[in-house]
């Protein structure tokens, strides 16, 4: 739970700090706004990446060419002018999903190798969830494994992939079906970067912030009501206290269950159970996958009303939140038939049964298993062409 | 250390096991005769790979084509006959360290998504170093990590790179430069496989063995000098016990040591940074890495002798050793010049200074910083031209 609900001040001490708690490889999100651009002509103030790890003698920026020039330059000058004893190397990725593939990680390892990349390096990753997960996996197997930190430039990024030290790329029809397990340094969220982030895309991270409201913080999700048209205007305050709120989560969660062994970290897929199957079935693309998730989590507590876990005043609460965030609650048509095969394939079904995380109030979520098809069915039928 | 010198019987439980000891990630290392090929017409005895691991549905074999028909077979054909329940595939690769690639292992990944692989499913690798290491690779992402068993065919495999935890591929001009540390469930070492392995092949492999005598096992070096005969013979009994001896020197490293973090892994590497320098200069193949470590450890013994470490004994003790296995103690010609060059290079030189591991009796070694050049060189050309 966040210590500070009031709106946050806008001195320095309004930067914030959330711990990811794993033991010894415990480590610290910090979240700030106008130090990567810096302030009054300084260069980027890169503390937080000289902070997270000792005795660094090669910065590899692995590097979205979308944010390239803008952000992620700043970023390698100021770690160039700590001196000569300290080599600054950027390799530069394709913007978009393709990038996760076979290929660019044996051009990453390449290039890692051609530039010197030891034990004395660090990765920095400089992009959304995709260059995340790409430059994260090469940092896990490059010399069996290198530190790496993780400057997220999309909201998604900054409230769900950069937390939990999932890393990967994907197989032809298969995402994310390589990877490893690998826990970053440190993650430095400067929510200046969201300033070139088009709408649509900023839009469909907010999707992932309510998702944290309704499976595990109550007043969360109160601020949330109150703070949506702040967050909708990309309010820097509000971004880092929305981004906070929503990284304790996260962490919280993973702490419970890093390797996603003991179940815990399921509740993390509340919507998406429904939103993989509307991804899957639209194409992907024509549902970002926010928006995707905002429909599912729709789609979710109506189930939940069906079997009688929550009552119909939790579905207007979120749906209402949804709406305020600008993102989608319904959908014109849906190939039902085709989003049932999707989630019988889905990593939730065990035996052939349906389950689905869901809440029983704003701020708690279960598993629950067993779930009649026909409810199913129902639920989807329910969300379609609604306003 | 063994606790039982005698010279082992041949009953049922001569059967060895060794334990890896790494908290939760702790495994077995079985040690048996006649068990793969089946004795009596019966088949494989693969009870060994079952009791490995739970609720698994799908075995996932990895197999050396070498060894494919004459040692996987009877294993699939034994994993087969279990029940309808489970379903078992076979993916060949080819001989050799070519198949340590970037491009071999993304076809595995391929393959392992075709055949349906998920985390009920168990990697078994079935061949030498190499495809122990790839196989360990592909178990360590697919599915950001599924169950593995290693049986390794390989003297070398058997008593070097099945323990340990490290696996891996290479890049164009650097080994082992990818890779992730990832515990088998079990290693099952049957030693009828040694059958068809090739002389020089074999005899590389003791090589590693009698390393481990002069780094860690005095008892066990006094073994060695007594059962060279039998174990030069592949003598079943002999080899069970040289190789639990080794793998326990290993695992006992390894277990103080597991992420190579403390340094205390690197005695493992006695006589390696001369072994590598030979093989570098004279071509990988011209030595196998085996002959290379024993002329390496010579050249390792000698440095010892000239900075005043060990007395004389202990390099002729090491010579007749070697010498009764079989292995070269001695190189006809060297390009002193070249290895100097690329023991530089070496992980073992910090700062530019000279590291070794060298012995100050039979079962101890030591670190050296700050070896003089000279004293490299004089060890070298004395391990040159001799008989
Ligand atoms: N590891 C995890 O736990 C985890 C969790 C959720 C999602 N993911 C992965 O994350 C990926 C999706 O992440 P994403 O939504 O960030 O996608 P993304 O990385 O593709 O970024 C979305 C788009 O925004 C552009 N962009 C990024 N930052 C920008 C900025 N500041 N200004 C302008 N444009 C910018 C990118 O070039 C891209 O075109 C997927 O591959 C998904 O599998 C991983
Ligand atoms: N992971 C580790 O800790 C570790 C340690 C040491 C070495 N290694 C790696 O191990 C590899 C070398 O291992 P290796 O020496 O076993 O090489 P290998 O796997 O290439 O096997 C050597 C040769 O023997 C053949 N072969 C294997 N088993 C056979 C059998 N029973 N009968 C007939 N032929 C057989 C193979 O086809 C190959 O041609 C290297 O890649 C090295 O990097 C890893
Ligand atoms: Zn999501
Ligand atoms: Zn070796």
């Amino acid at each position: 739970m966040v210590s500070n609900p009031q709106a946050p001040t806008t001195d320095e001490s309004s930067n914030r700090t959330v711990t990811v708690p794993l033991g010894d490889r415990s480590y610290p999100i910090r979240i700030t706004s106008a130090c990567i651009c810096g302030q009054e002509g300084r260069g980027a103030d890169v503390g937080i990446l000289t902070d997270a790890a000792a005795d660094v003698t090669h910065w590899v920026l692995i590097v979205d060419e979308a944010v390239s020039n803008r952000w992620a330059t700043p970023i390698g000058k100021a770690l160039d002018s700590i001196g000569d004893t300290v080599r600054v190397n950027v390799i530069e990725v394709p913007s978009g999903e393709t990038s996760k593939s076979v290929e660019s990680i044996g051009g990453i390892w390449n290039q890692m190798l051609n530039l010197g990349t030891d034990r004395r390096s660090v990765v920095v990753a400089v992009g959304g969830g995709v260059v995340g997960d790409l430059a994260g996996f090469a940092a896990a197997t490059f010399a069996r494994g290198v530190r790496f930190v993780q400057v997220p430039t999309t909201l998604l990024a900054m409230v769900d992939s950069s937390v939990g030290g999932k890393t990967g790329i994907n197989l032809p029809g298969a995402k994310n079906m390589v990877g490893a397990f690998w826990q970053p340094e440190a993650v430095w969220i400067d929510t200046d970067v969201l300033a070139t982030l088009p709408d649509r895309t900023y839009r469909s991270g907010l999707g992932e912030v309510v998702k944290y409201g309704v499976i595990d913080d109550a007043k969360f999700f109160d601020w949330l009501v109150d703070n949506a048209d702040g967050l909708v205007r990309r309010d820097a305050d509000a971004l880092r206290y929305a981004i906070a709120a929503s990284c304790e989560s996260k962490a919280r969660v993973v702490g419970a269950d890093e390797r996603e062994t003991s179940g815990r970290r399921a509740i993390l897929n509340y919507g998406h159970t429904f939103a993989h199957a509307i991804e899957a079935t639209t194409g992907y693309g024509t549902w970002l996958h926010g928006e995707a998730v905002a429909i599912g989590m729709q789609m979710a507590a109506r189930l939940a009303i069906r079997i009688g876990m929550c009552d119909a005043d939790l579905l207007k609460r979120q749906s209402d939140l949804l709406a305020a965030c600008q993102l989608p609650t319904t959908m014109d048509t849906a190939d039902i038939d085709a989003m049932l095969t999707v989630m019988q394939r889905d990593k939730k079904v065990a035996h052939g049964k349906l389950r689905f995380i869901l809440p029983s109030r704003i701020g708690h979520v279960d598993l629950v298993s067993d779930i009649d098809r026909n409810d199913v069915i129902a639920s989807i039928e329910q969300t379609i062409g609604k306003a």
